[in-house]
């Protein structure tokens, strides 16, 4: 029979088992700390109407998106998590109770060209809070707040790093000559990147005014505890400038009220996208700022816009959950875990009896297994080492009859000859 | 702007979010007990080159499969988790410990025509031991075995009943007359379905003899322990008709070591699926017999022969979870539970108070939340027993100064004036 070389479709996601485990132990985690902030599962299809996933484009179809015709049906993969949601939200708009909060960790897609740390399939892990009209600013405060056991679980100390749009847009509308203030967020999103000289001059060629640039950085720069939010009240009278700095005042006393360990004010953060209306922020595991944000988020208004006519507002966090696995795989798989912690050996007519073992060790919280049936006793011990299984048991005629088994530490070579209850005292967690 | 109307995609999967937490518990259930079990997971992505996902049918693109182009690359949606698997095990031969033992419950696609209990997308959780060529019994007994702490961490009993269709296949070679054996096997495979006189007339129509009739109804009638199995062995002397019942009898000691408490020996038991060639099973809620089975599997060949050329032989079984979780469902969502354990109803002046209280309570494994903030105290009560949350606690002035709150069980009643300390010994779990 004529074989087909087995491939996988490049930029799609999978892991070989030892990984998978690291990676799905993580999801869990953080599922359980979702669940235990009173926040709602949400799992939705993969693939949706491409009118519905395309309505903010006004249908184009970008070609980082995939999108096939089942009968004459136009079907898009999801590109994130949002839009989904909007629909969802929008479709249950009647059913649901609001203020909503949902968390939806899945798989979106993007057919970009892939290469390292670009994915096709990826997974995104989103928790959103969508209101029915105003949402109050608590809910910003409980998506910042959220990071702190999220990460913790995981063991990571992470901080966040908080803005409001609204500062730097309100400023941005006092200014003269400046015709598009996106053009100038977009500059502001750079900060971090590049040169101030060369921020300065992408300023000066948006319109900007020299003696303007110097208030612009002490907005940008403004870098700590609310206190130093505060005192910018002084540079300019307009409503959203003032409007923002109110804001980040209240989700500081919400954060305050909440424990929120470590958290800073940066207000050269503005988030890439242009749906943030809000409060806006981004998390660094402490110590590992080199690695990039492991998440953001922030607040955004008319979620369900395209679908109905009812303004939803919404506050978002999400952790990237692919960064943040690549910041703990190669700790973890050096542990050497194996998913057997006691591989028992038999011999061709013990077989039955070490099922029995299996059967109990399992039944008492030891992950058990046997190892080589049918093999020799030589690839036996291979199979255990190349496992990497930490404890074995070599299950004999004179073991059957004394009760007594020789459990081995793989690691060390020690011996010891226990009683089934006492390896399970010694290997239950 | 102009409306889109939200719509999903027809026979997708989607549930409301109170049904999304029970499915999610179960699947997280059951992933449990598949890693105390030592199985490992694996996640696939939803998409295969065609070519690899077509490998079986040579090519031809089934019309209920999703196929889509991207650039120059044919894709296809899984339509199971097994052609998966393969790919995956001939793509890292020489990198997986065998005998390799992996779960994975995941979406799959079908293009079929959306109808009560038939999905276009829907879930799938398979659990599979793959041998670097020959595989012993005893992995059958342990995916046999998985049945149970799998059925009893959900709630149910079950009773898994089992057969090896060597027995058939074996004493079907033996008829003259009769051109093809799976012909019949289709036929064996409507016995429970069918009247005994139809099932004769088919029979008959293949070329069954009438005098052979009686034999064969007396393989597919045998039913209970596995001495009535070895009681066919008078039958006939066919090799293969043999051995499938010293197959049974070895498993059935192996499930006997395992201490498996349900199961059963039927063996009009043939599965659907022409690729299993040894053990086949069922798995039947006891006393729910008429909702179908709720899984099933099964010992195949050659799993990965359409990419390597090494013999791969497998067992596997599988949970119909979509098929279980409406069996469950209906109980569950009838506990009326909510994602909240105790909604505390602020006023203005307490909102920062009531963020304390609930960072407090959750930290306490308590799953608390403000309700209702910046609403009225009339929306709030609506919105605590809309939501069906089962206690709640009021926050004023004097509940500040005096630390004693007033919690009320909404659906007694009744109310006790606690402390924190207090409401955390009776509402943590």
């Amino acid at each position: 029979m004529e074989k087909i070389t087995p491939r996988k479709l490049q930029g799609f996601w999978e892991l070989m088992p030892e990984e998978e485990e690291i990676f799905d132990n993580m999801i869990s985690t953080l599922k359980d700390v979702f669940k235990a902030n009173c926040f709602m599962p949400l799992d939705t299809p993969v693939a949706e109407y491409s009118d519905i996933l395309l309505a903010k484009s006004g249908g184009d179809i970008d070609k980082e998106i995939y999108n096939f015709t089942k009968g004459s049906t136009e079907l898009c993969l999801r590109y994130d998590l949002t839009v989904p949601l909007a629909r969802f939200v929008a479709m249950n708009y009647n059913v649901l109770n609001f203020p909503f909060k949902r968390y939806q960790v899945g798989k979106v897609y993007r057919g970009e060209r892939p290469q390292k740390g670009r994915f096709r399939e990826f997974y995104q892990c989103d928790a959103d809070v969508i209101g029915d009209g105003e949402l109050p600013l608590t809910y910003d405060a409980e998506c910042i707040k959220l990071y702190e056991p999220c990460f913790k679980a995981l063991g990571f100390d992470a901080t966040v790093e908080i803005s409001n749009r609204k500062i730097l847009a309100g400023f941005f509308e006092t200014l003269k000559d400046v015709e598009n203030i996106t053009d100038l967020m977009i500059i502001v999103d750079k900060v971090d990147k590049l040169k101030r000289e060369d921020i300065t001059e992408m300023f000066l060629e948006k319109g900007v005014k020299q003696e303007e640039l110097s208030k612009i950085y002490s907005i940008i720069d403004t870098k700590g505890v609310i206190e130093k939010v505060s005192a910018l009240k002084p540079l300019t009278d307009n409503e959203t400038f003032q409007k923002g700095i109110a804001e980040l005042e209240e989700v500081d006393r919400y954060l305050k009220a909440l424990s929120m360990p470590n958290y800073t004010f940066n207000l050269s953060i503005v988030r890439g996208h242009n749906y943030y209306t809000g409060t806006v922020f981004e998390v660094f595991i402490d110590g590992r700022r080199e690695l990039g944000a492991m998440g953001g988020g922030g607040r955004y208004d008319n979620l369900c816009g395209s679908y109905i006519d009812q303004n939803m507002q919404g506050v978002g966090m999400s952790i990237g959950i692919t960064r943040l696995f690549d910041a703990m795989k190669s700790e973890k798989l050096s542990e050497n875990s194996s998913n057997i912690t006691l591989g028992i050996l038999t011999f061709d007519e013990t077989v039955t009896n070490g099922l029995e073992l299996v059967n109990f060790f399992r039944n008492n919280s030891v992950k058990a297994d046997l190892i080589g049936v049918g093999k020799s006793f030589k690839a036996k011990m291979k199979e255990a080492n190349r496992r990497n299984i930490p404890y074995i048991l070599i299950l004999g005629e004179s073991e059957l009859a004394s009760k007594i088994y020789p459990l081995k530490n793989m690691r060390l070579g020690a011996q010891e000859n226990l009683s089934k209850e006492e390896i399970v005292a010694k290997l239950s967690k």
